[in-house]
């Protein structure tokens, strides 16, 4: 029967978790909504060429594919198959970035500009299945496209930081760098055009290897010991300071030192952070530095690059950017995007782990239930007092020995049953028994309703 | 460029659309929960031995299937592939049923008993491109499992109609049959056991062919031409008369005229209907009606079926029914069971085109604009001043025109505009201009958020 479980790497969802994800989501999206961003939705699946070469690097190649259907896959079937492009045409989305791109193509002259968007919602990848990842997960993501201000930055670091502060998360750590200046100081240490991005890669590890490890990485990825350790020099006094004393070191470096760029150059590349850092307003919960070697895996980003870290969690709770180059992909002329995504998954985790949902929430206010046959319809008739006055009551269909009601009542977090059986019908009342207590309280079934709402008040 | 276009038979959604699916979803949601429903979420694909075989009918032959991947991929491609299962082995869901009973089966040790619960959620289906017709549709369900009470009918029956009522629609008329009494009659007329699904599937065109083109139809599907008659006869009998009436009626031609079923065999058949009659309450906004020809679609129906009809409207808002042998297939033993849905796509396209949702939400209550570079970080705090008052402010991101920030306001139907130029810097103020008056307020910055309040009121 094991075909009859979920596939590998799929997660259902009971109820209990189900109520704790759809409110983490209502919780970010009433944010993104106050800060003015607006919903979209596009298809889980794409046309291949979207797809194709528009950034997703490793995601890319872990795209679930539809399977033709009917005369097409008879045609492919009927020869030898080469490739198996020839066997699909369709993708499942495996982020909201590139869908977005292609929906900005498609509908811009419908959309205001700049569009600010959010969309939170399911994507695929053929991750190998291991503790904590997941083929199907929610992404949570909100882009600004169409303006180049930095205004923007401001504004996506404000939504984000916003929205993690209200899910309970404070003392907030957002570092800063900018692509353009990372892979500025890359090759003015004299790392070759060609190692640039695999350097990139090494120094994205300085957190979790160290300065040593970095060297060797470095080494190994072919980067000259001497550029190796111009890099790793510079690290070492970026750690030491911060704001405009690190950027003014930084240019130091870039000009004086290793005689890269010329003063001005180098000013206009830091100017960048600079405008980041006096655009933005203190954060909520948080605070806002600037990483020089803060590097972001994907090979999209061209400007200001954002992560953000909580104290005492080990893994970043939202990252993003600037990408100005992709979405004009789509478009045939340029459209400047800028945006940030929240790690929804991850932060779901950890969360339910910490406890920081309270307690389950309660299936209904009540649960009514018939004790004979014969007050079948008046029970649903006192289920649909209580509804009437919008509370939520449960309704036992059916009949069944006592116990097993009340215990239907806990395993649903319902703190009352509602009992009408021959003695309630008679007298026209309702018993409303509080399982806590084990207290039943006969009330007029016309006032059954206040009275529930006066037992859960207490 | 038709291929960086949303997949054919693919939707994407703008904000107000989204806005209006999301209020939608909302406003079911709320009734369900309202009814003790609780909710749960299954991945988009199971395994295909979930699905083949399952009573999916036509809707298993529209399912998407996922390639296959890595070296399983490779190994089939390798050899002459006979069969697409050979590609295959996982499946987008054509419905919520399938998998609320491939979830029950994995989890029932985990769940209430009966277990209630709501899902709305997309499905696939390969379905033909057409008007109204889509491959990713939103469907809506609640089902009772685990109990055999015809409580629950009243139940999910009771929660459908609310929901239906309050999103709008009133004078539902409610058609209840019974799958078994409906299999009675074809047989006692006369209709050969072979022959009773492809008759039955002839009656449920009575409305849209009438008496004379059923008969045709039944003629064709070789039914003879006595049980035709026999049972056009007792459809038109059944027209004049309902209730009780109808139902004596009925037990009247299969017992004394038919000589189909004795008394006792006749009377247990009507009962169920009378039962789900008895412990029904008036509906909200609507009636329930006993119809000996209501037939529905789906073979897993096995007891009392189902369908709402709105006055005016023509097609069925919602359907439902008793299916107590599908879920038990999963199961290895019997669980009884019976839901309703409701029809989310056709009810939100009718909904708009009826003007139902009212007018187009607002993407933010004030969109905040610097009129100059110095005013920028101004402006940012601003905005950041309006939603510390739980307003919601877009800002627009760098410099333009005012008649361009006008311009996006008015596009995203946002009714202020705040001002921060040199003037307003100087001065700590704001100007709010109304857009449908042209009406500036200038207001110091620290009563800007109370200001708008009263503006919005206004």
């Amino acid at each position: 029967m094991a075909k009859m479980k979920a596939p590998s790497g799929f997660r259902d969802f009971l109820p209990d978790a189900c109520r704790k994800r759809g409110e983490l989501m209502r919780r970010i999206r009433a944010v993104y909504e106050r800060f003015g961003y607006e919903p979209i939705e596009t298809p889980a699946m794409e046309n291949l060429a979207v797809f194709l070469g528009k950034g997703g690097g490793e995601n890319e190649k872990l795209m679930f594919k539809l399977l033709n259907r009917g005369e097409k896959l008879a045609r492919a079937l009927e020869g030898k198959i080469k490739d198996e492009n020839e066997l699909a045409d369709m993708g499942l989305r495996f982020d909201l970035t590139v869908p977005l791109a292609r929906f900005f193509a498609e509908h811009r002259a419908n959309l205001p500009t700049p569009f600010k968007r959010y969309h939170i919602g399911p994507v695929w990848r053929a991750e190998r299945a291991q503790h904590g990842r997941f083929r199907e997960f929610v992404q949570c993501d909100v882009d600004v496209l169409a303006s180049s201000s930095l205004m923007v930055e401001a504004d996506v670091l404000l939504a984000t930081t916003t929205a993690l502060n209200e899910l309970g998360f404070s003392d907030l750590e957002v570092r800063l760098n900018s692509r353009k200046l990372l892979t500025a100081l890359v090759l003015g240490s004299g790392v070759t055009a060609d190692l640039a991005p695999t350097a990139i890669t090494a120094l994205d590890k300085l957190e979790k290897i160290g300065v040593e490890g970095v060297r060797t990485e470095l080494t190994e990825r072919a980067v000259s010991a001497e550029a190796a350790a111009r890099l790793l020099e510079c690290f070492a006094a970026a750690r030491t300071l911060a704001g405009d004393a690190l950027l003014a070191e930084i240019e130091k470096r870039l000009v004086a030192d290793w005689k890269a760029l010329d003063a001005q150059a180098a000013a206009a590349l830091t100017a960048e952070i600079r405008q980041v850092l006096a655009l933005t307003p203190d954060l909520p919960a948080g605070k806002l530095v600037f990483d020089p070697f803060l590097a972001r895996g994907l090979d999209y980003y061209t400007g200001p690059i954002f992560e953000i870290a909580a104290a005492g969690v080990p893994f970043s709770l939202a990252g993003g950017g600037r990408y100005d180059e992709m979405v004009g992909a789509f478009c045939g002329q340029p459209v400047p995007a800028c945006g940030f995504s929240i790690g929804f998954e991850r932060i779901y985790t950890l969360m339910e782990e910490r406890g920081m949902f309270g307690a389950a929430q309660r299936a209904a206010d009540v649960l009514v239930a018939a004790t004979a046959p014969e007050a079948e319809r008046a029970a649903v008739e006192t289920a649909q007092l209580f509804r009437a006055a919008l509370l939520r009551a449960d309704c036992f269909p059916g009949q069944a020995k006592l116990p097993r009601i009340f215990e239907l009542a806990e395993k649903k977090a319902i703190p009352v049953v509602a009992l009408v059986g021959p003695a309630e019908l008679a007298s026209g009342t309702v018993g409303l028994r509080e399982l806590a207590t084990r207290q039943t309280h006969p009330v007029p079934r016309a006032e059954a309703a206040a009275k529930l709402k006066s037992l859960l008040g207490s």
